[in-house]
């Protein structure tokens, strides 16, 4: 990368200006948001995709020097190169080609000089054939019963990304198949799923690259041991999702129960990437038919190709992406919040606080130098009008947090047209989808302190045609590619997570203490830390 | 209210210079931890629930100075005097007595010289007998089916508080009963909600105190006109609670609907303060039974207790108050998150997002000027080991938020005792919430940036002794205190919520317009505002 960091690019300089600049009186956005053609100037659309950005604080000049910072800092041309599988992924010598997942263009991408496109053509032609034999009714399970229950268990990008999905589509979803998620290690988790289920009619989903995931072993485990106490053949019943030759591969380790299939998942593809993926087509096509989940793959693939090919000046994720950086790095906000006013995308939020946290909570570049600013805001949302009851308060009169709203034109039940105050619901939301955009940008004057909205507080719409998995799948891929575009811009790798091995490698010595204490009564807890010890026998005390 | 602001209280300027202290390398969270004696002297314990605030960037002296502070700004006669009844909420001039909701002393507690105690123990013992004769099938549905589900109508503050303790609850649940909320007026969560039930066997309850809530009415009109189609009678499967006199009190108007039972609510009780209340107290005694939702009311008067009688040194929701003063304020941590190792707390921090943030996302102090510092934090969280897969990575290596653990000794099912890696699920779960506030305080440093920590990364860890309802109790009037003493600390209102009216009042306009529109095809669309106008026709468009 030429630019080692955002401050020395040529551009940040007159970005800062003009950050100073916004802070005159006559910047607040209730004047700017009145300037003749705002909407137009400040709105990009794709595929009925609508992003409106007209109350973000920036005006065309704030615009074209940040259309100037993405051609510095190289944003489209390392998006395409991602596309075609450079190794991006530098700390990992990794290419990054979640793209390719949902690719039916028939071009090869290579990696190594190999052209992986048949490898996910074929496992996607794996999914199909398999979901769609379980959905005939062909494969049952051990003791012929039809599949009716599917517990998916994986934790992290094995599984925020598939619920995210499969919450949006619920409303499509004719196969018979109630989905669960088995995610925490915390017994509950597993407690409660096991007093909903049919055993005999249940299949588990084991999804893990490595397959040695400690949450997802350890879940495994309980449903092996759950479906041996029921008298049930735990072959019969467990499908993976793993790379080839892991331990949890079919044929991969004699040791290991059998299974019913696997699928294979691919080290150019990271978990919080991996929706595209079989880890999330083996539960979406299980759950909603695998027509359905071809259709979301066309919808992702239909934003990357936008992503790839539009003009920066075209471009809805590099804009949002730049966007992010004018907000957190020149106007000092350090969070974002995500409120959909549809309740099918309430999973989004906590799925891009995993994409968008994971990816770029860093502070260090990806050639290896620590980042002297800030990178990835703290993400958080929960659905409108829900969040307006909740913390919109704060938004209003505490804290500035760039806000996200999307919003849809066409529910999925458009059964329901009962009238209240002279309105639909479906309006009824939207009234409020658009009132509370201009709330925040415009303000209130009162004599009462009180009752004064200090307003100039930035957000974008997001407008979606309808919920269909055409929609979803653009909306996934618009998140994807907002959060590789944010960390080109920012420089650093998006695709890494070495921020999570410190408290896994301290766990290790903690479980090593607890285990050994299982064995034998009398082992005395030995951590170099007095307070873990103290912790720990207070815990084993409660046994 | 004497002083008027944190900046002008006689301690301040030494907590600043306490701030510059705390910089120094030789103050690191990793050499603080290991001072003889840290846990003892930072950690504060009531009836087993557990505040091990030892991992918070403070030492000896900056807690002494915090605790001049807490004297300083009257903290605990303002505690004392909201208790009382005094009318702390000066906006509205109301007084602030959720915690008489739970008081079982049989001390009178005097409104405008008036006992409300009575009307409290009247609703209270409504909701016993009534849970009771559903429960017990005396009365059922209008075809004589007995009640199986409940659809609980209200938004924000009417159902976050109840779905945190339903779902802590759950497992103890074993009254048949399965429980709905509709709270969004979102069309897809009626419709969702409308595919699930059996109609014949739904009491819906019904909660606004005004009974204006404009999302509330829509979705109680949908939910007659659906039970009218159904060719039930809404008259016998509607409760609702609700102020006395409001037009949802029975006999209250005789336009509307007629209702199975009416439950009152009190303007002294706010509704993110109302779990506690009617509001909670009829879903959670249909769902769980009365005798836990009183067991679960003890719990929370317990830690009412505590917080109005505890010297300020041992003081937990008090100290908790005064570490988030010392974080926002004199560290410039703007946002807080709340990781509960326990999937049953699941919901704990949408709903302390309701209860904090709208309390204290405030720029106006309780006197009505202006505050010249941020006060609320913005706070988000999901459930642990889920969160380390997702966004703990910005935790360990991006901006720096203040944590709170939380877990419990003993979970609720104690059944499952397989073990993985030598340690049961329980264990492993515990492995981590004892490895992760230690890694974010003692960091690491590694040759290669992309692996170092940084660490001085603050937390507090909360450890209750299991998830029973009394448990669960003191957890949620744990959070109600520490949010009070907050806004008591900050000087502002934490009992209104002027925030919210902006936005409902713009939406009014925009519904009228829509409605219009409704009425007279021809209607153009007239808003100030272009943009709106630009979504109104859209909107219509796709109708």
């Amino acid at each position: 990368m030429e630019h080692q960091t955002l401050y020395t690019s040529s551009v940040f300089g007159k970005l800062q200006a003009d950050a100073n600049r916004l802070e005159l009186p006559e910047m607040h956005l209730r004047n700017l948001i009145h300037t003749p053609g705002r909407l137009e100037a400040f709105c990009l659309e794709t595929r009925g995709f609508l992003f409106d950005f007209s109350r973000q604080r920036l005006d065309e000049t704030v615009l074209s020097h940040l259309h100037e910072l993405a051609a510095e800092r190289d944003a489209l041309s390392l998006f395409r190169g991602m596309m075609r599988g450079d190794k991006l992924n530098r700390t990992e010598n990794r290419a990054a080609l979640h793209t390719a997942a949902r690719s039916f263009s028939g071009e090869p991408v290579l990696v190594d000089g190999v052209n992986i496109m048949p490898d996910i053509k074929r496992v996607r032609e794996e999914i199909r054939q398999f979901s769609s034999r379980i959905l005939k009714g062909e494969i049952t399970g051990s003791t012929g019963k039809r599949f009716s229950h599917l517990v998916v268990i994986g934790i992290g990008g094995s599984y925020l990304g598939t619920e995210f999905v499969s919450e949006a589509l619920k409303a499509y979803s004719d196969t018979g198949i109630r989905l669960y998620y088995l995610s925490n290690v915390d017994i509950h988790n597993f407690g409660r799923i096991a007093t909903e289920i049919d055993p005999e009619a249940t299949l588990w989903v084991v999804i893990s690259k490595s397959y040695t995931t400690a949450e997802t072993m350890a879940n495994e485990q309980l449903a092996v041991r759950f479906m041996k106490e029921k008298g049930l053949d735990p072959a019969g019943h467990i499908v993976t999702v793993t790379a080839k030759g892991s331990p949890g591969d079919v044929g991969g380790n004699e040791n290991k129960v059998q299974r019913l299939a696997a699928f294979h998942m691919f080290d150019f593809i990271g978990g919080r990437y991996s929706v595209t993926s079989a880890v999330g087509g083996v539960p979406l096509s299980l759950f909603l038919g695998y027509e359905r989940f071809e259709r979301f793959l066309k919808g992702a693939e239909e934003m990357d190709l936008h992503a790839v090919t539009a003009d920066v000046d075209k471009n809805i994720p590099l804009t949002s992406a730049l966007i992010s950086i004018w907000n957190a790095n020149l106007l000092g906000y350090s969070s974002q919040a995500i409120i959909p006013y549809a309740s099918p995308l309430a999973k989004l939020p906590a799925h891009v606080q995993q994409l968008n946290m994971e990816s770029n909570g860093k502070s260090v570049s990806a050639s290896g130098t620590p980042v002297p600013y800030p990178t990835g805001a703290i993400i958080f949302g929960e659905p409108g009008t829900n969040a307006q009851h909740s913390f919109f308060q704060l938004l209003h009169q505490g804290r500035t947090v760039p806000v996200e709203f999307i919003g849809a034109l066409v529910p999925q039940y458009s059964t329901y047209h009962s009238r209240s105050k002279g309105v639909t619901n479906h309006q009824e939301l939207w009234a409020n989808l658009l009132s509370q955009p201009m709330a925040l940008a415009l303000g209130k004057e009162d004599p009462d302190p009180a009752r004064c909205f200090s307003g100039n507080r930035p957000s974008s719409s997001i407008i979606l045609p309808d919920l269909t998995p055409e929609s979803i799948g653009r909306l996934l891929s618009f998140y994807e590619a907002k959060t590789v575009f944010e960390a080109f811009l920012w420089g650093i790798n998006p695709f890494d997570q070495f921020g999570v091995e410190l408290g896994k490698k301290l766990a290790t010595g903690i479980r090593k203490e607890m285990a050994d204490r299982n064995q034998n009564e009398g082992h005395a807890f030995g951590s170099d830390e007095p307070i873990v010890n103290f912790y720990l026998e207070k815990l084993f005390k409660n046994r």
